[in-house]
């Protein structure tokens, strides 16, 4: 059995997206149990079936608005996040997931799940959909503003196990996010992490990659610090939403091109699916001594469901395992 | 009349664009006069109006894959792109427009045009196209990978009256690229640029804005650093390149969807052309005691042509000593 607690009052949508996000999961894996952390009056009436899952009442949530996250984690000990990153440290459960913000997450993670004693960082990584199909791995996105060239050197590590194990990628390459593609180019941060990256033995190393060919990516994993991250991260999010406002604009803006919609409905819906972050689910954070997943604060139940997927496949491929056996290498 | 030196041998296909750009252009504005410094062999046969075009003969280029621009720009004097810079500090044009590389124009534009007196740094500012149809202006994109306060205060005020004279807006808002919207967002840099950029009284500060808004920017200027502003742009060019291929492959893919085609050509290509920055034509550099307009290397000649004529726009508006007339107040 693989145990997922699950921060049941978080998100933008609460309860109404966790419980049947994990009612999905469970539908899915024979073998994965869920515990509910949140408020038990309002998860009863919408948990239709309760195989595999069960309910640890708490009313306390982590406000989707909290400007203080260390505050908020230090304090309201109670809340949902709280009870339910605590039940991963203390062994009650294999991993966690919430849609809860961001900061508090990152900052949960950090003083109550832990890092692994061999990472120095923690990092935020999403699966970053491609035009090939195959989504990729950016990290950091948004833990750390800063990260030194041996974060980036450790996060590569992990981020590589999760590539081969979870995505099946044989020899993950591994590329660092920079405004050019020859050696050389960026701040010295950059030009510092691509000579140490050069001699990490466990991984492979591209070199450069562009944000250009982010979304068409000649690597596996792309490596930089929280800040251009989510820079990056989010200039794709918004270009791709305003892509498809502008196209359904377009299309509508004439009685051609709404008959050409007819012919041209499915196409375009499969199209907006390519696109979509939503089908993965979440974003991982790697170097915990746990598996912490943060799915979308507006996660609709399917995502969530795939979130809690996505926390389970990483339990079940022992990725924490197989990253500390690669980490000492490294560090020699 | 106003005069601009054009550097004919430079950009991806050379005198093939820039002399049909320049033939363009003429026809556009009566008072344009343009000087080419280019390969008179090449340039003669495809220059089949020369009115108002006149011709400086030189062999000499900057090639597209140059390493050391430094190294490029103080020893190759007879480059058409030095050439093109020199005639404009020399007051034999008013303005110069070049698709050479772009660290090599940066490096040029600092050697051979120089820098307003009124100015600490130079940046690369191009139009980014927004789902309202109006461009904003992002910058630096990759002049500077670091930029302090108080350059991103000058450059903003630079910004502002390109804003107000060439796109029309009448009090152009500017914010601050940044992981948040909340003020306290983001690395110390942004901190600090977000407090004095708050006291600049020339400027309208909007505040901080995230990189999902730029395609749908709440602002009509953006400021950051040349390494972040040029690792979101790329990613908005990146992102919108494979959507479109995602777009078109999707719509191959069935029947219906090359039938729905037929019906959408027009809505598909006004799509198209609403997210291509080719329209604009390039990038102006900002801090200049000149204007100086970076075409894309790989620019048609209607682009081309459309860069020329933004160079006119930016003469005619008489914008450097509109910048000029703001700065002082700023730095008392």
């Amino acid at each position: 059995m693989i145990k997922i607690a699950v921060d049941a009052n978080g998100g933008d949508y609460g309860v109404n997206t966790t419980v049947s996000g994990s009612m999905l999961a469970i539908q899915k894996y024979k073998d994965l149990e869920i515990d509910l952390y949140g408020d038990e009056d309002q998860i009863k009436p919408l948990l239709t079936d309760s195989t595999r899952i069960h309910i640890h009442h708490t009313k306390d949530t982590i406000s989707m608005g909290e400007k203080d996250p260390v505050r908020a984690i230090r304090h309201q000990k109670e809340a949902s996040l709280c009870l339910a990153m605590k039940a991963c440290k203390e062994e009650q459960a294999d991993a966690c997931v919430t849609s809860g913000p961001t900061q508090c997450v990152v900052v949960g993670a950090h003083l109550l799940v832990r890092r692994l004693p061999q990472m120095e960082r923690v990092a935020l990584c999403p699966f970053v959909p491609n035009l090939d199909g195959h989504p990729r791995l950016l990290l950091d996105v948004g833990a750390n503003v800063e990260l030194k060239k041996e974060h980036l050197g450790e996060l590569a590590i992990f981020a590589s196990v999760v590539s081969k194990e979870i995505l099946g990628v044989k020899e993950p390459k591994v590329g660092l996010l920079n405004i050019g593609s020859e050696p050389g180019k960026g701040r010295e941060n950059e030009k510092e992490a691509f000579a140490y990256l050069s001699e990490v033995k466990s991984i492979h190393f591209y070199g450069n990659v562009e944000p250009t060919e982010m979304v068409n990516c000649p690597c596996d994993v792309v490596v930089t610090d929280g800040f251009t991250g989510n820079i990056c991260l989010k200039a794709i999010e918004g270009t791709a939403k305003s892509m498809g406002v502008m196209l359904s604009q377009e299309i509508k803006s004439s009685f051609g091109g709404k008959i050409g919609y007819l012919f041209m409905r499915k196409n375009l819906k499969r199209f907006k699916k390519r696109m979509s972050t939503k089908e993965v689910g979440g974003a991982m954070l790697f170097g915990l001594s746990k598996i912490v997943v943060k799915a979308h604060g507006n996660s609709d139940p399917v995502t969530y469901g795939n979130a809690i997927c996505l926390a389970y496949d990483l339990v079940k491929a022992n990725i924490i395992q197989k990253v500390v056996d690669q980490l000492p290498e490294n560090k020699e």
